[in-house]
């Protein structure tokens, strides 16, 4: 089950890539129903808090009437950032499960871990590394190609 | 002049304080002008992104037509939260002045510090407790009046 929501993240991640975004998909469930479905859209937007997850958290909001997210999982194909990371913990996200590891910014454990810091409102339980290597290949093609039309 | 843009947002944080949200303001600054104006306003847009510092970030990206706030300098009124000090890595602001301390919540330093993490693809300088007790104060005499009205 849990695979499938993370093939429907990775669907995301696909659009983001169409669309010469870094390809970053994310999904929010609820109830065992897809509530939420976003891609990192930083470059189209020029904004910066743009990411999958960020966009997918404020449609959920938005869809529930609520800015508190209990009872939803967030399925993410590369580990979040310390902003995307701090999102989950504001809206009490239930459970993150994200795909690819980022040892550069990844906060839920590869670069740091934001959840080791006590003193938090909420504390989301995480699984990482599901589907890692279709969305980390995804992120690889995508620089491979990005590197050569610069060549 | 840096008490000067403090002052624009406790101003902000007075407007959020008027709408029953809990008081903190942000100005994002550049080259000597306000570009930015916001305050919290979790509560009534009941969507959990909504922090100051986010909305402020986002107004100056579609100002300045860029994700990249190079340049310029971000005021808030409480120490900002892990998401908010994501959003201000993520924005390659250069730097942060805020106002009250906060031990719970803060991540520039209070309760972590995420500037200690090395890997990020950016860090702000820093400036914290400017004006902090008239920032904190907005903030104690709010949740005073709350407690009063809940007995």
């Amino acid at each position: 089950m849990n695979e499938k929501w993370m093939r429907e993240a990775i669907k995301q991640a696909i659009k983001a890539e169409q669309k010469d975004e870094v390809p970053i998909g994310c999904v929010i469930v609820k109830d065992d129903q897809i509530i939420a479905r976003a891609y990192n859209q930083r470059e189209k937007k020029q904004i910066s808090t743009a990411h999958a997850e960020i966009l997918a958290i404020e449609k959920a909001c938005k869809k529930l009437g609520s800015w508190r997210l209990d009872g939803c999982e967030l399925y993410v194909t590369l580990e979040p950032c310390p902003m995307c990371t701090g999102a989950i913990i504001q809206s009490r996200i239930d459970k993150v499960y994200f795909g690819a590891y980022d040892f550069k910014g990844g906060c839920l454990g590869s670069n740091t871990n934001l959840l080791d810091v006590k003193g938090f409102n909420h504390y989301p339980e995480v699984e990482g590394g599901l589907l890692k290597e279709e969305c980390a290949s995804l992120l690889t093609s995508f620089f491979r190609k990005k590197r050569k039309s610069k060549k």
